[in-house]
């Protein structure tokens, strides 16, 4: 496997990460993970938009090479022979002997990469089971960070549960899941978490909130509870690999009827008709 | 710069973090810093147990060598020639491709290795200032992990505003500070947080606690507000480099007189005469 290293693509053998990057000891970076449909970086603009943003507010300098950042990561999808896949870009702070502030005089340190990966068509067209679980994150979750463990451990549970994604309360209050937003549905208004410190603004959130104005459906972006939730006619989830995706059981309890709901649907087919405006057939 | 790579030490230049190691990724794994007086690890065995606790509430196997670990540090320790300074020790859950869960087959990464440092004593004699800053982190600080932004953040700020720590508030009450604990003096009662989920349980913070038993002081292990923080006679922190450490100015306010206060003093004595019957003169 080919990596981008700053400016630089390199084989992963010779990619050097120092035991001193911050990233390593402090979990002190930012990342982006960018779905490719054949051949295309879906929605590029906005996870670069955020990948600065994230950099701003953790005030880590942009790398050299971000300039050219586009370019290189097409010739790593090049290179890769990848049509269908996904790229991880990540920027830590760089190296500096270990202490808690800001070193005067680090590098920040890009490195990315591409990896093929299928729609997982089963999960989109027949839903998944989630569980509920506190969200036990700090209050920047805003910034996309390599602070994850609150999330490692929520996924973790769900999985030791036999569900595919952990819904996270904080309080009593939904804000998102361990790695997609969560939207859920009541007549025809379609409740999710506003954007502020307790969600991250996902790109498919965002796109699905543009798409939901071709449905009759009301975007409400309120906070809402747990209580709430159980309650709705129908759930789903969004983000880069499971695009739009019913959530048909929480906690062992079904929602609706336990099948991929009506707006739901409309939704993915809303997705799927802008996928196929975007690639050229 | 030699490093000890799960039982094997090796030329830092040879070590290979993986971009996939989970350490770089999630921030998925925990560490240990522990001081080095006169060629002796201090309170090595609450260290080690702390590093096993924290490994264990992740679920993080213990790696290849550590059962031969503090073997092995001594002879970094040899090996490098550092009679006075600090051993860093870090452990990752291993290298996978990026999946939030935990992976099935990934090995932990220890990584340790041994710098110089000298007891930073203008700071223990004088004394230093704080700030206080809202605490963002997650709520379970009390596994001493590598999701560090909120304590990068948090000292960072104190940096930028010419103090030297950052005491955390969460909600109004006074939790630690961002890489140590926080003790506060009014009368004879010694009040600090309470070891949960709250505080990392400093092992200096320890060492004192007992220490204390010595002094005509009241250990009072209770939440207590900042109001009541900016009211107290004395304040020192406690960390593995700056042992006990008064705080002679919080946000721009002298604590009491602004001079090291007679129980923290007392307290410095009992930590001193500590080190001087541990190392053999």
């Amino acid at each position: 496997m080919n990596i981008l290293l700053n400016d630089e693509i390199i084989s992963r053998e010779n990619v050097m990460v120092d035991i001193e990057d911050r990233g390593y000891q402090f979990g002190d970076g930012i990342y982006e993970m960018i779905r490719i449909y054949d051949g295309l970086l879906f929605e590029w603009e906005a996870h670069l938009e955020r990948l600065v943003r994230s950099a701003k507010e953790l005030m880590i300098p942009l790398p050299k090479g971000m300039e050219v950042l586009q370019k290189n990561i097409h010739l790593l999808m090049k290179e890769s022979g990848v049509l269908n896949g996904s790229v991880y870009i990540q920027i830590t702070r760089g190296v500096s002997p270990r202490k808690h502030h800001f070193p005067e005089n680090a590098d920040p340190v890009l490195t990315a990469y591409v990896r093929e990966m299928e729609r997982p068509l089963e999960q989109i067209r027949n839903g998944i089971k989630a569980i509920t679980t506190e969200d036990i994150r700090w209050l920047r979750v805003d910034i996309k960070s390599l602070n994850l463990l609150g999330n490692v451990l929520a996924k973790q549970k769900a999985v030791e549960q036999g569900a595919s994604e952990a819904i996270l309360v904080r309080g009593d209050i939904v804000t998102e899941a361990s790695s997609s937003n969560v939207f859920a549905i009541r007549g025809q208004e379609c409740f999710t978490h506003p954007t502020n410190q307790f969600i991250l603004n996902g790109i498919t959130r965002q796109v699905v909130v543009r798409l939901m104005e071709s449905t009759n459906l009301t975007l409400v972006e309120t906070p809402f509870t747990k209580e709430a939730l159980m309650e709705m006619d129908e759930v789903f989830i969004t983000n880069t690999g499971l695009e739009v995706c019913p959530v048909i059981e929480i906690d062992e309890q079904l929602i609706g009827d336990g099948m991929p709901g009506y707006y739901t649907t409309q939704l993915q087919k809303a997705f799927e008709t802008l996928l196929l405006e975007l690639i050229p057939q």
